[in-house]
This record gives structure tokens, C-alpha cells and sequence, in this order.
């Protein structure tokens, strides 16, 4: 779960088109991801993510900043706490449909509430490019956030 | 899973024994907080948390830090993002058992890895304090964080 407060990303999130100003940021949350347990299973015994692996990307906002750098004083300590949900994405592995994307498709089911029901796949420069060319580890996924799939 | 990241506070844990310097944090991490399914199935129809709740808090540090606040830039933007797992805690509710700490026992499997085998109940000035005296919104649980639980 991935945490990049909006407050530490020019207080602004990136808009879509067609050139966002820096810094900004696409993500001015939480992201919590999970992975469909089927495939987590096979993921662990083979150590690839297999045909038909799905991956859904819960966005979830921080309860209001109390300071500059968004965080907030609770009994644990300062630092950021869940809030509001925000919005979901998903990726499927399907080599033989997505071949222009690595062979993952990339849904995007509003970056806002309410979820979309349903979402058509997004280009290459959308959401792919990223994951592809800035750094993801194994398999256009950055398992390097996620220290049970970085073996 | 709030994060109170340790460069939020003061750059240190609290020691345990007898006098934390402020500002310090117990909890240096994320905390990822899972519920037992079948609790929580009970829950969304009760809106209690039924006897035998089960609770288990993964602690998680964040990877290296870049910024004095301990954040880093990563390609979603400047933030934190999980690292190696740092211990856990759990909490059990039996009413009948744990009277002394308005029935929730708590237990801490280390808050550094490995993780112990087992553990034994915490006293109430250990665990249960906070959780009882500073604002746990609901039967001593921080459903404030957690919207899935705070209807």
C-alpha cells in the first residue's frame, strides 16, 4: 500500500490531459492492491504471474491534513490515515489479447467515487507506458512495494 | 493501514520501559489491520464485533528514505512505500476472559521480525490504555481509520 499524499506532490493531482504540471500526482493516495487468490497461489509456486491473473487497485484518500505535509496527530503518532475511498483500477494478464501492452490490460474505474461499473481498456500512453518503461520490476508489476511477490 | 512513519517522530521508537521521550511513536510503520473473515461477516449484519473476534496487525516499515520526513520518489510520486515486515500484534474478544481489559486481550508477537511463536496476554497499561482511554471509536477498535468498519 503504496502512500503518496497529495500535500507531498505540489498539492494538486495530475490532471489527464495533455500536460500535466510538476509536481503533481496521479495517485494522491493510498493504494491498496490486492491480487485474485488463485492466482496468487500459482504465483507462488512458479514464480510468474499466470494467464488470467487479476489485480484490482483500491485508491483510498488520507483523513484531513493538519499540516503542510498532510499528516495528522492520532494516538499512534503523526504520520497519514485512511479515509475516504477514492476510485479503483484493474489490471488482467492476457498475453494473446493485450499484445500491444506486455500482455496486460489496464482498466481504470474512475480515479473518484462512485466506481465505474464497467470500463473499456486504456491505451499504451495511459497507463501502461509507466509500467513498462519507469522501473516496475518483475513483469510490468512493481513487486518492489509488495515484499511477498519480490522473491 | 495507517503509517506514522518513525522521521515523523522525533526519528525514533519508543522504548517500552519507563519513560518514552516524546515525541517518539510505537508504531514506526504501516499498520495493516486484518480482521478474521467470519467475524466480520457477523459484523456487517450486528454492527458488533461478535465473541471470538480475531484482529492481526502487520507491522510494515517503509523503504528507505530520500527526504527528511522519510519520504522517497518513486515514478507514482513522492511518498512512502512498504519495505520488510517488522512484527505483529494481535487482539482477541472474549468478554468472559479478558474482563480486566474491557474484553479485548491483547497480545504482541514482536514488533521486530521474526515474529514470535507465541505470546502471552499484555497487561492493560501495555496495550489496552491506549485503546480504551484515547479515543477508539468504537468497543476500544479505531474504526474511525478503517471506513469498511465505521457505519
Amino acid at each position: 500500500m503504496p502512500l503518496t499524499p497529495i500535500a507531498l506532490n505540489g498539492g494538486k493531482a495530475c490532471p489527464e490531459e495533455p500536460n500535466p504540471p510538476k509536481p503533481c500526482t496521479g495517485f494522491p493516495e493510498y493504494h491498496n492492491v490486492y491480487i485474485e487468490p488463485g492466482s496468487y497461489e500459482i504465483y507462488k509456486k512458479t514464480n510468474e504471474f499466470p494467464e488470467g491473473t487479476i489485480m484490482f487497485k483500491e485508491l483510498q484518500l488520507t483523513l484531513p491534513r493538519q499540516n503542510d505535509d498532510g499528516s495528522r496527530v492520532e494516538p499512534s503518532g503523526r504520520g497519514y490515515f485512511p479515509g475516504p475511498y477514492n476510485g479503483a483500477d484493474v489490471t488482467v494478464k492476457d498475453t494473446k489479447r493485450y499484445t500491444g501492452t506486455h500482455g496486460w490490460g489496464y482498466y481504470n474505474f474512475n480515479h473518484h467515487e462512485p466506481k465505474a461499473l464497467t470500463a473499456k481498456v486504456k491505451s499504451r500512453e495511459e497507463c501502461a507506458f509507466c509500467h513498462i518503461g519507469l522501473g516496475a520490476k518483475k513483469d510490468d508489476v512493481w513487486v518492489q512495494f509488495y515484499p511477498l511477490l519480490d522473491k
